[in-house]
Formats: C-alpha cells, sequence, structure tokens
C-alpha cells in the first residue's frame, strides 16, 4: 500500500502542528488539532466565520473566497478555512478577532439558584466499615453494603449493590481513607464513595445548540457552587442544528466527530467546574442535561437518518437514565446522567426542561411562554384542556444568535448590544465596553426599532437611501453603524437592508406562531395574563423595543416576566429532585405539539405579518 | 523530544510486522503483534515455552537460555523470545510445535446439553408496529415498547424500557424489517430486535485461567448449538493464576493487557460461534460467564491487588448483571453478561458453577467433589450442617496441566495421554494418534501408576537407575518414554525424578485436603456415598491408575462420577433460567471455605502423604 502524501499544519497562536493528507482542507486539520471556527454556513464558503491568514502552499481562492475577499485581504495571505486546500507545510494564523470554539466565560447566573429536596435522588451516608480478616474475608463491595444496610436476619442478600466500576473504587478507596468511607446512594444502588465528610456535587447541563451551560451544584446544601459556559464545539459543523443533522447523515465520520466534539466539551467542562472548588470529578455523582432532540440524539449517539425528514421521529423520547461513563464521563464511577423526555417533533427535552423552569405546567390561567431562537418555542397554557399546553416550533431563524446578518456575531465581548437613537444618529455600546466587532441579536432589535422610530427605515422597513450614513453599491443597501475606523476589525459595521428582512421573518414566524396556537385554543390575545420571555437572548434584550417592532406580542409591559436560562434552571430542578422529575417526565402528555407547517392559518398568517409596521401601537 | 530508536519484528508464519523500541524483548513485540506463547513461567526464562528461531541482531545468550538451550541449538539461531532484546530489525520464527494461544479447538461437549425453562431470563415477542406519521410521531423505541405492552388505560408510562443502544438498533432495524420485529425482552428491559421468527441466542462461557471454553445455545429450544474453545491467551503472561496476578500488580501496563486480551478473545468466540450457524452477533441476546476469581476480575478491570496478599479478598462477590458492551463485547445492543457469586479467598464463580453443575447443592447424602487442576476444589457435602458445603483449594500445582514437567504439555494434538506397561517396558498413544511431542497429565498418571506397577520406580517413587531405559546426569535423573528419534521435536520425551515429586506433591496436596474436611465435618471415609469427578481432566484420566497412585482416594471404582465440565455445565444451566441463577446466588451460604495452609491438621497430612505408596491396595 503506497503511503499518501502527508503535509504539516501548524496552528497560531495555540502552536497545534497536525499532519494533513496533502490537497485536505484546512479546516480537516482544524478539527483533528482542535482549533474549532463556528463554522455558520457547515462549511460552504458562505458566512465567512472561518477566516484565517495563510502562510505556505495552497489551492488558488476560489469563488466563494472571491466573493468575500478582497484582492488586498487576499495578497495578505487572507483565506477561508473550509475553501482552501493544502498543497505543503502551512502555518495558519487565526485571526484575534475570531471566536473559538474553546473560549470558556463565565454563564450569567440571574436569579437562578438549585433548592434542597425532600426527594433527593442522591443520599449521602458517612460509616466505619471492618477491614477485612482471614476470618472475615467478605468482599469489599459487600462489606460497604453491609455497612450501609445491615442484611436484616433470615432475608439473605440485600437490595443495596453497586455495580463493578463502583466495587473498583471502594476497593480503593478504602483502603486510602482506612475503611471510614462517604457512601453516596442513588436509591439502592451505591454510585460511589469518598472520604467522610466530603460533599456530594451535582452538575447540570443546558446543551443548547449554540452555547453548553454547566452548573456545579452542591447537593445537600442546594447550593450552585459556580458555573461555566462555553460553545459548542459543534459550531465547527455549521451553526444551526439542520446543517449539522446534514452532515451527520451524509457522513459517519462527521457524525462520530459531532458526538465526540461534545462529549469532550463536557467532559472538560466537568473538569473545570471541580477543580474550580479544589475536588476531583469523582465527587460528582449525578448529572443532569437537557438540549433540543438533535443535541441529546448526537449526544447520546442515537441514530439521526429519520430526524432530517418527515415525519422527523426521535429514535427515543422518554426520560433516560444512563450511566455517565457510557458517554466518556469520568465522573464517581457508577454515576447517571439524567435527561427528561421529549415531546417529539422539534420540542426536545431542553423544552420540557424550560417549560418546568418556567413553571408553565403548574396550572394557573393563560399565558404564553417564548424561547426565542434559531427555532422560537412558543408554548401556551390552556387551562382546562385536555392537553394543557400547546406547543409550537417557529422558524426564526439563527438572527438574534448573530448568524445570517452582514456584521453579526454571538454576544461576546465586542458585541454591540446596545443602540440608541440620538439627535436622528444611531449610538451604540458595547458588552464590555471595548472596541465594537459586530452586532448581537439585542442590537440587532435596538437597532431596527430605533431606525424605525428615527425614520431610518420606512413603515415596510427600506432604508432611507438619501441619508449619508446609507450606503448603496451592486453588494448591498446598507446602514454604516460603525464606521471601520472605529472598528476591531477595522471593517464597517453595517445593518443592510437583506439584515431587516432577516428581522422582518423572525418576527413574522412568532407572531404567526402564537397568533396560531391561539386560536387553535379558542383565546384570544387579551385572555393572556402573562407572557414568560425565556432563554438568556429573550432576558438580554429591550422589550419594549421588541414590543415596538412586533418581535413580541403588544401587551402591557407589566404583563412580560423575563426568566432567564429556564432550560438550566429546570435542568438544576431536575438534578437531585424525585419530584421535578416527575413533574418533567408529565409534561409530554399534557402537552400537544403543533406541526406549523401544516396549519394553513400559521401560513397565511406569516405571509401577511411580513408587511413590516413602524409602530404597532 | 526526541525519537525512540525503533526496529521491525517480522514473525513467521503469519506474517505479523510490528515496531519494537530498539532492546525490546521479542516477547514485547509477540503481544503487539497479537503473537502469544503460553509463557508458565510467566517471562522468567524457565519454563522454555518461548523458543523461538531468530535472525537479526539480538542480544548475547543469558545465562537463562544457556541453561535450557544447548551449543548447537543456540547456533541455529534457537532462542528464549522471553530473554532475548531486539538490536536490529528481525525474522522471529515461530517452531511448528509451539502451542499458540490463538489456536481454536472444538470443546468435548460430553452429555452436557441446556435445557428448556419455565423460568427463562430472554423471551421473544413478534409484533407488527405502526410505522410512524406526522399524526404520530411517537419515538421509534416507545412505539416498539407500546406495541409489545400497549399502555393501560389512565396508567401512563408502560413498565417496559430500553436503554439508548437498544433504540438505536431499533430505529435502523424497523426501517429495514419494515416495522415487523422480533424483540428480546429480559424482564422490563427491551434488550434488542430482530427479524420475525429469527433465533434468539445465548453463550454460556467458562473462562478458565488455561483454557476458554464457549457454547452457543439456541434459548427458545435450550439447544447446544455449537461449542468453541481457545487457549486464554493470558498464558503469555504466565501459566498460573498466581504469575499472572503478580504481573498485573506489579505493571498496571501488564494489569491492562491481561484484561484486555481476555476480553478480545471472548469477543473472537462470539465471531467464531455466531458466524458457524450463520447468523450476526446482534442474536445474541444474554451471556453468562464463570470463571474464577482472579479470572473475573481482570476480565472486568476490577483491582487485584487485595487478592494477591492475604487475608485475599475479593473486590466484588456478588452475581454481576452487567451490559456486555461495557467489556467490549458486541452482542444485541442491550444484552447483558451474568456472572454467578463467588463464595469467597480461591473459592470463585466457577467453583459455584461446577457444584450447580454436579448437583452437589442439592440435599442428599454425604459426597465429595474433586476438580482437580493448578488448584484443586475439593467440596464435601455435610447433611445437616448449618453449611451443607465444606470447600477447600488444594494447591496441587499445574503438573496435569503439563506445565513444570520436564516433557509436559497441553492436552492436545501430539500428547502422549495414555500410557500402558507391555513386558516391563512402557507403551504409549497420544491424543491424535500422531507424534508425540509431551506428555499430558493423563499420560503422567498412566505413566506413574504403570512404573509403580512395574518395578520401574519403588515404593518412595524412586526411579530404578539400573534399567537402561533410565538415564542418569548431572541434569536429571530421567526414564526415557519416546527417543529423540520418534518424538515430533526430536527431543526425548521423559519422566524424570522431579516430574515424579510433582504428582506426589499434587496427590499429598488433594488427599490431605479431603481428609481435612471430613475431619472437620465430623465424617469418616466410608460415610462417602459418591465421589464427582469434575473438570475436563478429571473426566479423562484413568480413574483406576489414580486410584493406585494415590491421586484420588482409594474408593470402590461404583462410586465415582465422572461428570466433564460441570462448571461449564453449571454456566449453561444458568444463561436463561432464573431457578438456576437463584440456585446459584444461594451457593455462597450455604458454602464455608477453609482456608487450608491454616489448618494444623492439613499440613500433618500433607507431609505424611509425601511418603509416596507404590499400590495402596
Amino acid at each position: 500500500m503506497a503511503e499518501k502524501s502527508m503535509v504539516n499544519v501548524e496552528f497560531n497562536p495555540g502552536g497545534q502542528s497536525v499532519a494533513l493528507q496533502k490537497g485536505g482542507l484546512i479546516t480537516e486539520a482544524m478539527l483533528t488539532a482542535g482549533v474549532l471556527l463556528p463554522l455558520d454556513c457547515g462549511g460552504k464558503g458562505t458566512c465567512g466565520r472561518c477566516l484565517v491568514q495563510v502562510e505556505g502552499a495552497v489551492s488558488p481562492p476560489n469563488d466563494a473566497e472571491e466573493r468575500l475577499l478582497d484582492q488586498s485581504r487576499l495578497e495578505q495571505g487572507f483565506r477561508l478555512a473550509c475553501q482552501t486546500r493544502a498543497l505543503g507545510d502551512l502555518r495558519v494564523v487565526i485571526p484575534d478577532t475570531a471566536e473559538t470554539a474553546d473560549s470558556s466565560w463565565r454563564i450569567d447566573l440571574g436569579d437562578l439558584s438549585a433548592t434542597q429536596t425532600n426527594s433527593p435522588v442522591i443520599t449521602s451516608v458517612d460509616c466505619r466499615v471492618q477491614a477485612p480478616t482471614l476470618e472475615d474475608p467478605r468482599a469489599d463491595l459487600r462489606r460497604v453494603l453491609e455497612a450501609v444496610t445491615p442484611p436484616a436476619a433470615g432475608e439473605g442478600e440485600g437490595e443495596l449493590w453497586g455495580d463493578p466500576a463502583t466495587a473498583t473504587q471502594i476497593t480503593r478507596m478504602a483502603r486510602e481513607k482506612d475503611w471510614n468511607l462517604r457512601v453516596y446512594k442513588r436509591g439502592s444502588e451505591v454510585v460511589g464513595v469518598a472520604g467522610p465528610g466530603d460533599a456530594a456535587l451535582g452538575v447540570a447541563v443546558d446543551l443548547g445548540s449554540t452555547k453548553i451551560a454547566a452548573y456545579l451544584i452542591d447537593l445537600e446544601k442546594g447550593e450552585v457552587l459556580n458555573s461555566r459556559g462555553r460553545l459548542n464545539p459543534q459550531v465547527a459543523f455549521g451553526a444551526d442544528v439542520v446543517t449539522r443533522l446534514q452532515r451527520a447523515i451524509h457522513n459517519p465520520d462527521d457524525r462520530r466527530q459531532l458526538t465526540s466534539l461534545v462529549r469532550r466539551a463536557l467532559g472538560d467542562l466537568v473538569v473545570e467546574l471541580s477543580s474550580s472548588v479544589g475536588v476531583e470529578p469523582s465527587c460528582i455523582t449525578e448529572m443532569s442535561l437537557v438540549g433540543n432532540t438533535a443535541m441529546t440524539h448526537l449526544l447520546l449517539g442515537l441514530p439521526v437518518e429519520q430526524l432530517g425528514a418527515p415525519p422527523f421521529v426521535a429514535s427515543l423520547d422518554q426520560a433516560i437514565d444512563l450511566k455517565a461513563r457510557e458517554i466518556g464521563l469520568n465522573l464517581a464511577p457508577g454515576a447517571y446522567l439524567y435527561l427528561p423526555p421529549l415531546v417529539g417533533g422539534f420540542v426536545g427535552a431542553d423544552n420540557v426542561a424550560m417549560i418546568m423552569g418556567a413553571d408553565l405546567d403548574l396550572p394557573g390561567p393563560c399565558r404564553l411562554g417564548l424561547d426565542i431562537g434559531t427555532n422560537t418555542e412558543v408554548v401556551l397554557t390552556a387551562p382546562g384542556s385536555e392537553h394543557p399546553l400547546l406547543i409550537a416550533s417557529a422558524p426564526s431563524g439563527p438572527t438574534f444568535e448573530g448568524a445570517h446578518l452582514s456584521s453579526g456575531m454571538r454576544a461576546m465581548a465586542g458585541a454591540v448590544s446596545r443602540v440608541q437613537l440620538d439627535k436622528g444618529r444611531l449610538v451604540w455600546s458595547t458588552i464590555d465596553g471595548g472596541k465594537p466587532a459586530g452586532i448581537c441579536g439585542s442590537g440587532i432589535i435596538d437597532a431596527v426599532a430605533e431606525m424605525a422610530r428615527g425614520g431610518i427605515i420606512n413603515a415596510q422597513g427600506h432604508l432611507d437611501q438619501s441619508l449619508p450614513q446609507v450606503k448603496v453599491d451592486e453588494r448591498s443597501i446598507r446602514y454604516i453603524l460603525v464606521p471601520g475606523e472605529q472598528s476591531a476589525t477595522g471593517k464597517d459595521i453595517v445593518v443592510t437592508q437583506a439584515d431587516i428582512s432577516q428581522v422582518q421573518l423572525a418576527k413574522g414566524a412568532i407572531n404567526a406562531a402564537a397568533f396560531t396556537l391561539l386560536h387553535l385554543a379558542g383565546l384570544e390575545p387579551f385572555d393572556i395574563s402573562e407572557i414568560v420571555l425565556a432563554g438568556s437572548f429573550g432576558s438580554n434584550f429591550d422589550v419594549e423595543n421588541a414590543r415596538s417592532i412586533g418581535l413580541i406580542p403588544d401587551a402591557p409591559a407589566a404583563i412580560y416576566r423575563q426568566v432567564g436560562n429556564a432550560a438550566g434552571k429546570g435542568a438544576q430542578q431536575m438534578l437531585n429532585n424525585q419530584e421535578a422529575r416527575i413533574r418533567a417526565e408529565a409534561i409530554p402528555s399534557m402537552a400537544r405539539y403543533l406541526e406549523l407547517a401544516s396549519e394553513p392559518l400559521f401560513n397565511k398568517l406569516f405571509a401577511r405579518s411580513l408587511a413590516f409596521s413602524k409602530n404597532r401601537s
């Protein structure tokens, strides 16, 4: 067998160096090296997020690159990693301004915190175990089990058990701790041991398609000790779930990599969290995780082909208790991963967690819940109905994640997050107060609302081309929000006519979904007594501006409640509370999922709402 | 980091070629290449089993090699692989006469066969499942579970469940089989699916330290469809359990390799067995496995340090149900591996299986069970006692495995297995009728018995040095059973004075153990109404000769029962029979284990029995 010709690719900063088959794409080498850039377009060469600077022999620029990069950039060696093939050894520089998937940041906890419970999943028992002797050669595991629950006379084998992984830990730990142990029990199973008095910790995870949020919780005190977030590394395979699913469906290697990337990210988060409080990951005795259907299927290694075409059927929709080690997590040896059930279709376990986190499953008046994202989950509570939870998933698009916007970026340092009208001009501020690099979701809402207010766009949403800040050429009609000389990238930060259309599409989809649900429930808008805005985006935008552009219903400000990451809160509630799990597991049977694409009313309303109104009030 | 200098080692026949660090031992390259020779001595250079012929630059012969190999052999390039270091690229020839661990042979089934049961572990249900539609988007797993057990009205979630691995198989198989499926249930869990009417198969394994026997069983018909055996590849780390444990304890890499070697061998056996009947391994829905404590600990990856020193405590002694995939076996996706409990000390799950397979746990008169091996398990049933099973493990040594004998070999093709006295000379026959290569266990029993009968050895077991067939030099006193010109190896096949001492040691240990147990139970030899000889060795030797040399008690021939591989039979009984598992799990509480080393009576009897008697009758 002839050896394939290999070249060496070195990445900077970072210094990773990997072998790549000659003729391979730079993005392939990036996957190997673990340099993960968020490829919103999934590698089609249209989003420009994989911009890198290359030294060495590479393929000539192709059409996609000529479209996105001007001649001077190309001459400086700037290229799209997803389009550029290595023909010799390369040095690849990742620009400072690039978001990389290993960037880790603190999650905004808001007012979320776990609480104590009367029905814990994990209980801890300190015990003094008899050391073995020749006369008492009971196995290590058995002597620990019998120390926790002495075998009743005549009853024979006790109920308590442990698996071989737990026995392994017991054999080692018992001798290290001189047979004084804290035993972590989960029902009738011992899932791990530690030194006497050691904490019992758990991790709750909100596995988003963009961001993973993980919370470290003291299970006895019910306190959130720390939290960590990071970009879901799967962004290297596309910004949206559909792009990733298509990659997974068409290439088994991609599917395996999507699975292993997210498993590794979870493992890294666990290590970060446990070391942040100075303990070993083996003190983590339970994990709960919520995510959408595609995310949980890829995480568990379930097939996804059937998720890519109607009738979009999940492989598994029930709540799952799985040994965490089965997805490569090193927690307590017998620790479980718990996933709540999913409703079906595009309503995943994350929505079940959001519904519980926002208390929409509890009895009460008619409420509307919105979790705005690439798909916006719309939940209407219909009291007294057989299915008191009506759920739909509106195709609002990735606009508010910063994707598909000309100057879009995620809500990170450098993102323009607030825009205000000041004497006919738009003034802006960034998340961190630093130089702006792009606009995030809350920034585009403010910008569009204030542009409408100031007459920069008309009632139909068209930019006034007579203004000096509006530039028109064959590529776009755009409002220059930040000129290149003031931006971190040196490029203008703009709002284009196409960006405004994206916002119109999103608001159209969300409103049409909400009104379709109301209609089917036989309710009117004024029946709604509360509108819950869930998700970190829904908690960070300006409600007044969102209302004014019609993104959310035109209801009194007082009935709005911004609840933060309700899915994350739901995950925390489920972590160590049997009752919360019972609540979550009851949600699918309370819910009725509406496939909007087959609802004529939705389609009619969606089309009609595309007419943009400057001010709906 | 400077690269380490590597050399290439090629093995023939086979043609495997592997890289080895310069200066590394040939046995290390063998492990990498999967060329596994049984290193009885564990690599100390004393057993000579790793004899190979080497071409290339190697270390000069050391003392161990000079002791075992004469000058002419060394000049032909013959070396001990465990002592020889590679200094350059090598070609290594494995002699024809070597036993390799991948040699696979049919197991003698004897009269063993599984039977049908009223309490099966696995049941099969054929069902027609509704295909999903947009109106009925229940997940694949759920629709299969509900097809098997329709959810009772008002009862909510059904009891039946399946794990993600099973859901994965269902998603694929349901579409392939157009939603007509056979569902394999294990209690309330679905462990796999197949086409309608497909067989439900199981595998029962007797994991011996020398040989692995695996039986493929049709779970519905209760028939043994096929069986396969192979050498336990761990023999490359030493013939006996103690040597392997020491290797595992002193080197974590060795421990991991001991685990992975035996897991791989089980996987290979599963593939061989399933392909022998033309089905996929995914039709195998259950596995039962019995083995001694060290074997099961290494298989499961449990710690073994505490098995290597008093009080010799197991990490885990209870019955285990483990997902087979957790030890790397690809059976039905949700399939379990069942291991019965162990008694403790050196009485493992294999002895529990043997006791059940030989019905020694059933009520009845006083019986004695012997499973002769490196350790001989001695079981005395003491009717009416609190612990009606008295168990001891006699240190009989590896003599009858063919190890530690000058011309010893395992009971394979080429082994002298029968010896008879004919006109003052010993005549022999081999297992396969071919050229002899060595003597196996049954051969040495015959040889010693007939030598005593013919006066070749005296009452003390000393060889008559006046006989022409007896050679004496500084290396040994030996009887030439087969001269070199008639043997397959060209070397004399001999019985030495040291070999005779090995047999004396073995019989002394076994008898002392049996009498110690009788004494402790307050019984006399004539109370024994049946003597059960279990194990393949115990079923293949000549009972009359074994009695005459005092290896087994001097009881009437009629009370002896040779039951074959009772442990394997026990494993088969447990495979698909809940009642057999309940029986097995009751055995530890019926049993009392005697640590012989701390019994003064045993030590006295053992010492006394070393006086050899020519003929005890």
